[in-house]
């Protein structure tokens, strides 16, 4: 008999269904006894022993599902070790749970600060596998992860309506796209959705070369100009502050993101009327689009094999249309950025798009 | 030989260029001769003498495009008697336009503030046809107005994704819905996404009542809830306030719009984490719904139909689906408002729905 | 303690779920105590007593799936009075099932079969309330059935992805849409999706007319025609038929459908390749479209409303957007066709559209 | 001054004109002067000469569009060296033209067939530069074509439809997927959409493994099966006969295509009640979805990148997420075919996805 514990971790994304599906339907299929034991709301669950055993019937019909059947939440890495409000050591909890229920193994669904606990847990001697969870795409060690390009449609879909509201009245518009600290999302959904001008964290922007790209584009008789904003879009200037004088700035921000700030400094300087949209959490809702339902089945199958063969510590990526595993220790605690003068972006700019650099 | 001038006035919306087709085909295939003129940005087309003759294949292909093929702007109603900078009379400028291009008609789409105009023009003698372009759906003599079933799709898939990410975290969410001064298109997005709560002008809410609801159902177990709020949602307290009052009480609010004023009272109240979405101009963006394409099809023939007859100074609206003309006088200045007692209320409050009264 | 029955009968279609959801939750939320007792599969669960109690977490999440979590199948009327293999009087079964459980009333679901029996029943002295389930819209006595819009929205897609590569390629091309008998699904997805020629039962048509249609569209230079053909669409000759002579002629047919015989004759006539698109039972699956949704909440709700009165033998329906009940035994064994003669026929054929009369 | 000839040719596919897009707004705004000739309907419109010189805003707005804007059609290789009706030889013609228009080059958008004409134009001395163009993903040289993805999301919602409708009646439905001779459309789409079993033409299938499938489904309670059929799937039986021979049985088919026939085979062997389903030409209309057009937008600026450096001869593909050119001699007259041992294959199969084999 094996037993395997299973958790989702972190902002929820799409997929996340598919992905324990795979795991699921793999192991329940080709193995003659499993027992899946589901914690609920992420590591909470694990930390309060809050589970139940799940069965075949659970994971069925979800593969087109939104959110998790398990529930998430945020437990951030560095209040780990820091003892919870009765004194709970959680990660000995963590450690304690998995033993009394006589845990096989783990297979944690999570992002990047997820992957820091589980590599924690992997290095107290808990057999862990992980699957690369989140719309911005920036795990280390997988060319993509699920939830990306269900993301990249739904904030392309975004541009795309606003696209026609911004060509018939000639306005500015921003589009305001998650990714965390990386681009991913607002760079594949600005070139899909025909944005003019794309800025993202791994690119600096002059703010006055924004300004320009727009006038440029009014003095050729364009009525309207769409921006594709990542959130965590930074000016040049800001980039060069340190982390501390940056977080001191950002507090005095009056505006509530930087498409607000952006806004009133592009309306100022070209004196055009600018709209913004944020949709904000829309981007991780909603069923998978089906290039992450096979990627998440592709996944899922190949963690669920790695645990067949007792094979465990690492995240299963994807590199080169391949399914590859990558220890754990690898991954943790790095960022996957757009590199600046990637193909995509050297392509884009042939294209005619504006990074503001 | 009849001239038709055609312009679309005002916040763009979806079916826009559907309608004007239909207008358009139906005026060249019936008409031994027959020329559109499309006039430029809504009323400063006219105004400016700013338009082009148009094709037939101009009007080709366009019936699932969103936007208008025209343009448009908003040239409200107010300022039509103020000359302009250059102290030209507008209102003498749109007559002096028609008259010199020797026009039969003019067919304007317009919203709420384009029909006080359209009846001003039609009171200074031009042959004016209107059709009822909002996702508003505000227009006093029709059941609904084009734009507005294509709005409530966009606004539900709003929801729906909310949906997924609420229920994952077990969180409180609102999404805030357009709609202007009434609360057609949230009443109708809130119940087709299955929101828990729905506040719309029509209906002033109780802050206490709408905290109650969702610490019900945080007592029944449910971990989430879902606000679809209407843009124009107003406080039982505010309602009662004067329109002076009340702008300057807006005037000195922190927050954006209503949903964040909301949003932070009811963490204050209930103590829940609240999550804020707002797609703002999305709504009125991408291609018209099955549904709208149908309805303009319908309205923009109609109108065409009147063309035909020379029987001019109508609305073309629909009741119990069937179009109908309405005299422009009882049309304009005049809005539809949801009624508080209207049987969907009655149908919704059973479901459990709650509207904070 | 009230016992309701339900159960979803014949061809299933989108909102089936939703508006059982709207039931039970009014019911559940309404009343002291109710117990909702879901047979399974239609009336074969009511004759062979093959049921479950329901839990209100059944209903929950369920407003957005297609198909029906009762599952449904197809039960003749004519059939009902005969003995099934194993000698059981079918409508005393169901009767009898009905006693045992001490049902105080019986929601079906069902389309114009399926009212049939229900109004069997109610003659033999069952309590039943109806609701107005099809994607053919063909129900009498309610404007709209619930799955009718979102039928539409598939199969105007269908079309709508048809358009650009008829229009890439200069083809011809049909596309064969559901609804039974009549014409109403194919009406309005054809003038949604902008075909040239539309056919419906309704409107024999002549097939020298749709070919001269054809051709007059390329003399204009148009190189492509759309065809929107209802599977239930018949020519002058053949609407000229007996039922029998018609039924041996079609037995004769070596067509699998009336698209293939009809693409067949336009390709001779006029010598235009032809293309056939067939999207079949695609039109009556997936998520209801929010048209639904708000549609099947406010039928639910009345529905549950009448049984919370104890007033029993209706089909709920809605007429000029109020939900209204009908007599079950005006219901049953009528169909509501689409009027030849109906101003949504007149305005579409002022815009061009064809229907081969 | 540049001068660039344009066309597209064979069956159309979605991402078309966002591919021209890409590769004309990169030569407007790079090059000092280019002028692009737009061939009408493919290699036709380069033998008869019918072009037209485009402008850059004929490139505007078509990102997500559907078709071509130029038109095309199907010209097949082997007719390249046939004399027209009047005697016209085609390459000679083409040379020709290409000369006359003093041509420095030729973008053609097309697929298998294509390439080998586009690879003949080559040998005959004119710059050729192509750019892959099918749902089926055949073609050598590249992981990926545009449209494949766009065809994907088309025939994954029929599955998801389909799943709906299967899974309320207990039925097995067939759909029947596009891709010609390749099974790469059909995997893809039938993993997405959950399907119980897919038939790919690189695996034939035995019909009673697929029959054991289905019931062993069935026995484990399973009230329906998906299976997710290639156009070209074949049998074990079949895959052994020569072309020739392969080619007179199926003229004696009785079905319309492989679906029919399988379908009765199974209905014969199990039982069960079979549904089939063919999307057929909707799988290539429509916009493309996002992926396609950052693929597009990428490959079109490659392309247009090698004209700039007059650098000709080359098909542009991407490989491990990276633009690359590949000489035409070897691209033309190759398939690329599923792997019948992919690691995409063997995940599925622990997924439980059953191919037949």
């Amino acid at each position: 008999m094996k037993r395997i514990g299973m958790l989702t971790s972190g902002g929820d994304c799409q997929s996340l269904n598919a992905t324990m599906r795979s795991v699921a339907k793999t192991l329940y299929g080709n193995l003659e006894e499993v027992e899946i034991y589901g914690f609920q709301e992420g590591y909470k669950g694990l930390i309060y022993n809050n589970y139940r055993i799940m069965k075949p019937s659970d994971f069925s019909g979800i593969l087109t599902e939104g959110g998790t059947i398990l529930g998430t939440s945020r437990q951030p890495f560095k209040l780990m070790r820091v003892p919870d409000a009765n004194g709970l050591d959680k990660v000995e909890a963590m450690k304690e749970n998995y033993r009394k229920l006589k845990l096989n193994g783990l297979v944690i669904l999570g992002g990047n600060g997820s992957h820091k606990t589980a590599n924690l847990l992997r290095e107290e001697g808990l057999n862990v596998i992980t699957l690369p969870k989140t719309i911005d795409n920036d795990l280390w060690g997988t060319d993509l992860t699920f939830g990306f390009h269900s993301a990249i449609e739904i904030a392309t879909n975004a541009i795309d309506c606003i696209h026609t509201t911004a060509a018939s009245h000639g306005r500015v518009f921003i589009v305001e796209i998650m990714g965390h600290k990386v681009g991913w999302l607002t760079l594949h959904a600005g070139i899909a959705g025909g944005a003019d001008i794309i800025l993202i964290p791994e690119i600096p922007y002059d703010i006055d070369s924004v300004a320009a790209a727009i006038k440029k584009r009014a003095d050729q008789g364009k009525r309207f100009s769409i921006l594709a904003v990542a959130e965590g879009a930074i000016s040049k200037e800001d980039a060069k502050l340190s982390k501390k004088e940056l977080k001191e700035k950002r507090s005095k921000r009056i505006y509530p993101s930087i498409s607000y700030e952006l806004g009133a400094q592009i309306q100022e300087k070209t004196g055009q009327e600018i709209r913004i949209t944020v949709p904000g959490h829309m981007q991780r809702g909603g069923p998978p689009c089906p290039f992450d339902r096979v990627l998440s089945t592709r996944l899922g199958a190949a963690a669920a094999e790695l645990i067949m063969k007792d094979d465990y510590g690492y995240m299963i990526g994807i590199k080169n249309d391949r399914t590859t595993r990558v220890p754990l220790e690898e991954v943790a605690g790095k960022l996957r950025y757009v590199e600046p003068d990637a193909p995509i972006i050297k392509e884009a700019k042939l294209v005619g798009i504006t990074f503001g650099d």
